[in-house]
């Protein structure tokens, strides 16, 4: 996979410049058994379209095509340049939208189209994954309490990061946007795999978490206190302290970002929201991470975040509602239409 | 990997016919990391060859060869058949053994070369392999709290077994080989794989297990009561509830063995062994499972498991010792020359 980024804009006009940016990557489907039609097998029902990826986030990405092919089609160019990035790698790192700050695309807004419910973030957690390695000492089954079993070993592990979340969870009132949230700071037990053989103690094991951070937490901070959870397991758990745990970061290393209030893109964005739907922007502050901390912290963009209404990204049968997804276009269309401006073609 | 079985003894004699069995099949070998020399090129150090399946059982089984190959190159022939048997599949089933049985093979005794220290094992136990499968309620991490994380809700389960490992090793006073035992059932928490993303709730998990059964147990009335712990988690854990556990089957589920007190072949054994050892035959119970169930129930055929010393079955840096398989290997030859007889080519 890889970023694919376009320009249909006026490099010469004099409107404000935008970037529309959305992910392609998707995680996986999971058991095929959970799936009411197949994953990679579109299926329109009660005007919801179902698919891995359908609204994490291809409905967003494709509202944006259509919205510039509309501006086109009605014989039009935006007055300054808009970048459609088409990037990879959201779910796991964002070093594709990464690489297009690093390849120096910058414009005096960005868009992106996450599924947030036809709500724009103001708010959002940062992410860090990271990755627990144990070792074992392996023998038979026969003599099991001889052995170090590297799966076992890390149960305590679990429990100890378990309390961790809840003293981030604390926190949340030192932290405005998420003071009223019922639960920002969530650690996922993603992945869990150990072990060879039924009749050996396993020799090795392997956890995958992922856990939030505040907007305007410092990485290097939460790492400390990733890692200093772990010494206090070493110290206090005989068998985790023999397991030698190794940490590993594997993936998400990424801050929260927050909107900065009351900007024109936000405005702007409001107005093109109210003209198609008749009712006023929402703002919502939440707990996953999206790609717009590229934008807004590394280049002082506005970094809007705001796509269609849908359900269940990272579940099974996760779909994007089509009524949505289309008036979501025209607002991306007006939004265009006002932010950059547009001259006849 | 299929069973080989040769025949090198007199079809028409008159002495007492022998089945020499062993297998072929290892566990996995683990990480390499935690290996002194590679497990698949074997190495000698200080008299002892190293690698896996040194000692479970390639050791045990090239004796038998060469026990045999002595008496053919001192110029004779077993006075009845003797089946070399190299079988497969005794690390999880038992079928290469038991296929052995089902094609007809029977003798007046079986000797196993598995490797307990040059010692004769009288007792050992059954073991049942089990697996639980788990299906979560995937979801995005960002709203983990309400999804069913598969991986976590086989924690509560894994307890579960652990407290029924514990009431079956306090029924050890019905069991009189293992009454002084220290730990005779040995639950092993062998394998547990769950998730496939590090930000989705896990939609599955699954867990290996092995446990023993007392020899003499009913391989179903000790199913029942795995089954029945299950069923108790159930009513009594909501998340293991809502992960809807489904139990599997999946490899041994094999009954124990005792051998018979006082027969003809165990004297024969224990003459041997003291006239090449010159120290009398250790008796032992032993807490793993062989393939002599077979022979030894369903064809009433006592069955010797008796092999070399060395170390670390299932685990790193295995061996078995070198003069040990020497002597071993007399012991065989001198059992078939009085078991079986043999007379000259």
């Amino acid at each position: 996979m890889v970023n694919v980024i376009g320009n249909y804009g006026n490099a010469d006009g004099n409107g404000r410049s935008l970037i529309m940016n959305g992910h392609i990557d998707v995680v996986p489907e999971g058991p095929l058994s959970g799936w009411t039609s197949h994953p990679y097998k579109p299926e329109v029902r009660d005007n919801k379209l179902f698919g891995r990826g359908a609204n994490d986030m291809k409905g967003g990405l494709t509202a944006k095509v259509f919205a510039l092919k509309a501006i086109k089609e009605a014989g039009y160019k935006p007055n300054a340049p808009v970048y459609l990035q088409s990037v990879v790698e959201e779910e796991c790192t964002g070093n594709g939208a990464l690489a297009c700050v690093a390849a120096g695309y910058k414009a005096d807004a960005a868009l992106i189209g996450e599924p947030f419910d036809e709500a724009l973030v103001t708010a959002q957690v940062g992410v860090i994954w990271f990755q627990i390695k144990l070792s074992g000492k392996p023998v038979h089954a026969e003599r099991a309490t001889e052995g170090v079993n590297a799966v076992e070993a890390m149960l305590p592990v679990i429990a100890g990061y378990r309390e961790m979340e809840k003293q981030w969870n604390n926190e949340k009132m030192n932290y405005p946007d998420f003071a009223q949230h019922q639960h920002p700071i969530n650690l996922n037990v993603g992945e869990f795999h150990g072990g060879d053989w039924t009749s050996s103690v396993p020799a090795w094991a392997v956890l995958n978490l992922r856990i939030a951070i505040y907007p305007g937490d410092s990485l290097s901070e939460r790492s400390r206190q990733i890692e200093k959870t772990l010494q206090n397991l070493i110290q206090e758990n005989g068998l985790v302290k023999k397991a030698k745990p190794v940490l590993v970061y594997h993936g998400f290393y990424g801050e929260g970002y927050t909107l900065p209030e009351n900007t024109d893109a936000e405005n702007e964005l409001a107005s093109a929201h109210e003209g198609i739907f008749n009712s006023p922007l929402k703002r919502i502050a939440v707990t996953a991470a999206t790609d717009s901390r590229f934008f807004g912290i590394y280049q002082n963009t506005p970094a809007l975040v705001y796509g269609p209404s849908g359900e269940r990204i990272h579940a099974f049968d996760e779909y994007v509602d089509l009524d949505s997804l289309k008036n979501i276009t025209k607002v991306y269309a007006r939004f265009i239409q006002n932010w950059c401006g547009i001259t006849e073609l």
